[in-house]
């Protein structure tokens, strides 16, 4: 029987982030993108979410290469941790890879990782693989979409993407789209996040526009937040600052970070002269100076969050400042950044940050550019990807309102095995997969079981009951003593307290009574008589951790 | 000296929800509005988030009654709170009353308080001041405004109000306001939440125009989730369903309780035989069925959450079924939703909730209606109300744009006393007043130190370290014995577990090498031991317990 071509998810459905696919043919296998999700509400103290690499290390011999479509973090920011357990070289664009490099750079992992750099237009192969770098623009530069030439036909991965013709970096490769949907494309997998909207997502160039146009009548000071890892959008506001006469200085580690690296590799083009130090600002008149400043997503301890809450060592928010937000919020940030934009309001400045302004363009394809993307590859199945469930849904539809076939549109799922044969797409069984937490410089040991407590420690606090048994008679020698943290404020429940205390003993009175010596008996008799009787009197309904020591 | 009027904010500034002020003159006070505020992110465990009354309390004598605008939670949630610590008449509309008294029934407080019902056009002395109800449009029925007459002249405030010139219960009174500017206003409190918005808020007519498109061709169950407390919205799904022949049943509790209020009091009008069972709903054809429900914010175990997740008892949603989420997400509620909708779609529903479709409109003034209503009352003095920093900062530049002197807008903060004279607007000292944190049925008992620990329980856990030691020559007795929770999966860490117990003995051992003795010495030692220790192998910091008995 012939060889099938598999493709498993590891990543990046049904949640946005923590881009991971892997594709599988005989002895051969790739990977695509290997990025970090971020934690849900209710992932206490988790600092990352990242895939669960089990399945790439049980074919770590099949391993030929991993593949990133750009430098986002939802597509590289697991690579080191997936690094400490395969091994296999990876294939970036320039920009891709220098922040893979930094953070190789980070884990102590750059000597023993091979990148290598590739430009639009280069194919490179991998087992029975080739694999073609394709030009897109997103909000990020270098970044790619590739068609994979496998053994039973063509499968492109669109990465994150959206049209832009006036670019600086030129219009996404839709020339190279049409022919190969002209020769015949077998599956492809297209970017879901914006297909709720509805139209198209604008230039670059229109948040060029705007910001001149925030520039234009301003003497005080400007400060620009975006993202970091937006070169366009960074040359953008450089070269604004340069029309207008003013210098730019740079705070925030990634800011930082991200603009020498752009200088490095020749993204960020800028008159000598123009970046100045943030010190050197100070002596200068406020209408020369341009900060741009990390904290676009009320990130705590970002630039601009110290500047709003005067923590910042050198800069003082004064009134008249122009702050000017060319971000909008990721879903679940909205409350941080309005935190920040309330105090600055509170300090006098001016905060620039409505939509209407046009200070901000998606770097994701609304519906018209997707279905201009469908129209050109018109492939023979369809995996929407990047995506939650509504996301995924709605892009199948939009994919059957062109006329496609319902049943050739498979909408995947995380370790879900999905083959392919030149003319059949078949579900076929799964892999491990899932969500493995990373809290500080652990991974995989914090799990639900700890989450779970995390949570009810979270809502009510907790009392711990101390109380030391004779080990001959078990009668009580010390205690009960009750300690609690986070569920009341002692000095003023003195009574609680002591009912607490009474309740604890009279529990284990009747445990004595009834001739019971067994500690996880006795345990429970005290948890359940305080347990219920802080329902009944608070309504609450703390963790209780009985400590019985037999002396 | 001439007595002079305060005016006292105790809650609804730098902030959404709390609304509750204080107007005093001499020997005369009253309140306008008593909400509830919705706990931040921060604040775990906490359920709600009311005034400090202590001024109430402290100025008992005073107090001539309460007037409230509407009957939202943030303007009425905090009435129970209140009148378990003062006493005073409230006075309301019909539909503001009905929830009022639902409230004071569930903290059995219906006999204790009186509440007195006026409509709009009446005025009701209190002290020196008479109030005057003044019809406003909101997303709630009954909504008014009040003008205070007060012996240094009138004092509008606007409560939460839009003008929607085709309400179902009519306009707005603009005539009355504009016969008020003419009269001579000495100062206007109003409604800032939706000031960064321009333009107009759309009608509730629009709601009923889309609803109805979305009903028109629709052969499968319709399920619509709105606001409880939105009458004129639930008015028109009940039209449109006898529109189209179908019968509506309810679910979820709040909406059960309105329904029945509304119909009570005359708000909803439906025919006979409209309204059925939701168990009656099952032996319906689809066409002729739609289920109102809650969960329009996504909350945990509201009707339209349990469906989504498989618990509700009665309504399982199958493939086709048509819900329309007839809301918008409040902000910090998108994710909640937005998991329902994703689930809603996995399920193979057809979920309608673009804001595009204009299935719903705010209750809110956006800018050209304040305009109206700034151009009509035109105050000696504005204090911009209802609103996080920033929004009243824009509505103090609105008011200025339109000729206000800058000198005359104060923005108010909770606490601060404003005291006008017929001319003269001046801030003059403070009050005590806050936040206070309801938690089950405590009120009050969890304050900043209770929530800190709350936050280092979440993020990291605990670790509870337990030693008994000899009281005669300190030497150890038991343990010391390491229990955590919420920090690690324990028994994939068993040798962490017992590094701890060693860096915990070493600690003791040191204490007593040195002959300390005193428990708070040993603990330290203990606690800065382990903590150094975890950070440096985990990173992580979890809070550290050690507990000492000695025998």
């Amino acid at each position: 029987m012939a060889e099938k071509l598999k493709i498993i998810p590891l990543g990046g459905l049904d949640e946005i982030g923590k881009n991971c696919t892997v594709l599988e043919y005989g002895k051969d296998m790739i990977v695509i993108d290997c990025g970090v999700g971020f934690p849900e509400e209710d992932m206490y103290g988790v600092d990352l979410v990242i895939p669960d690499f089990s399945y790439l290390v049980a074919n770590q011999k099949k391993l030929k290469g991993m593949f990133i479509t750009h430098g986002h973090e939802d597509h590289i920011g697991s690579i080191p941790y997936a690094m400490q357990q395969i091994s296999c070289p990876i294939h970036g664009t320039a920009m891709t890879n220098g922040l893979i490099k930094l953070k190789l750079e980070e884990h102590k992992l750059a000597d023993k990782v091979k990148l290598i750099t590739h430009k639009a237009g280069d194919t490179v192969k991998a087992g029975c693989f080739s694999v073609e770098f394709i030009h897109v623009n997103h909000s990020i530069a270098d970044a790619v979409a590739f068609n994979i030439k496998t053994p039973v036909g063509n499968v492109i991965f669109t990465g994150d993407f959206k049209i832009d013709p006036t670019a600086a970096d030129g219009m996404i490769d839709l020339a190279r789209l049409g022919q190969l949907g002209n020769e015949g494309v077998l599956a492809l997998l297209a970017d879901s996040t914006n297909v709720e909207r509805s139209g198209y997502t604008p230039s670059e160039t229109m948040v060029a526009e705007s910001l001149d146009r925030q520039f234009r009548n301003c003497d005080q000071r400007i400060i620009v937040t975006t993202f970091a890892s937006n070169m366009h959008r960074i040359q953008s506001i450089l070269t604004t600052a340069q029309r207008h006469g003013r210098k730019v200085a740079v705070t925030g580690r990634s800011m930082e970070n991200m603009l020498k690296v752009g200088q490095e590799l020749g993204y960020i083009k800028v008159k000598p002269g123009t970046i100045v130090d943030l010190a050197a600002t100070k002596s200068l008149p406020k209408n020369k100076v341009v900060i741009v400043s990390t904290g676009s997503q009320g990130e705590n301890m970002s630039a601009l969050y110290r500047m709003a809450f005067n923590t910042h060592k050198q800069v003082d928010i004064t009134s008249g400042d122009r702050i000017i937000i060319s971000a909008s919020a990721i879903p679940g940030n909205e409350k941080a950044v309005s935190k920040i934009i309330n105090e600055l309001y509170r300090k006098g400045a001016d905060v620039v940050y409505e939509k209407s302004e046009g200070l901000h363009a998606s770097g994701h394809a609304c519906r018209e550019e997707l279905k201009i993307i469908h129209g050109l590859v018109r492939p023979k199945f369809f995996l929407p990807a990047h995506g939650e469930q509504r996301m995924l849904q709605i892009h199948s539809k939009l994919a059957q309102s062109m006329g496609m076939n319902p049943r050739h549109i498979h909408i995947m799922e995380i370790g879900k095995v999905f083959e392919f044969t030149g003319k059949t797409c078949k579900e076929n069984g799964t892999v491990p997969a899932g969500k493995v937490f990373v809290d500080g410089s652990g991974v995989g040991d914090v799990g639900s079981v700890v989450l779970r407590d995390r949570k009810h420690l979270a809502e009510d606090g907790m009392i711990v009951v101390v109380v030391n048994l004779n080990a001959e008679d078990g009668s009580v020698l010390t205690g009960p003593d009750i300690i609690t943290r986070g569920f009341i404020y002692v000095k003023e429940s003195e009574e609680l307290m002591e009912s607490l205390q009474e309740v604890a003993m009279e529990a284990i009175e009747r445990c004595q009574r009834k001739r019971v010596r067994d500690w996880s008996s006795i345990k429970s008799a005290i948890k359940n008589d305080i347990s219920g009787y802080l329902y009944k009197t608070t309504k609450r309904n703390p963790m209780i951790l009985p400590v019985i020591t037999e002396i």
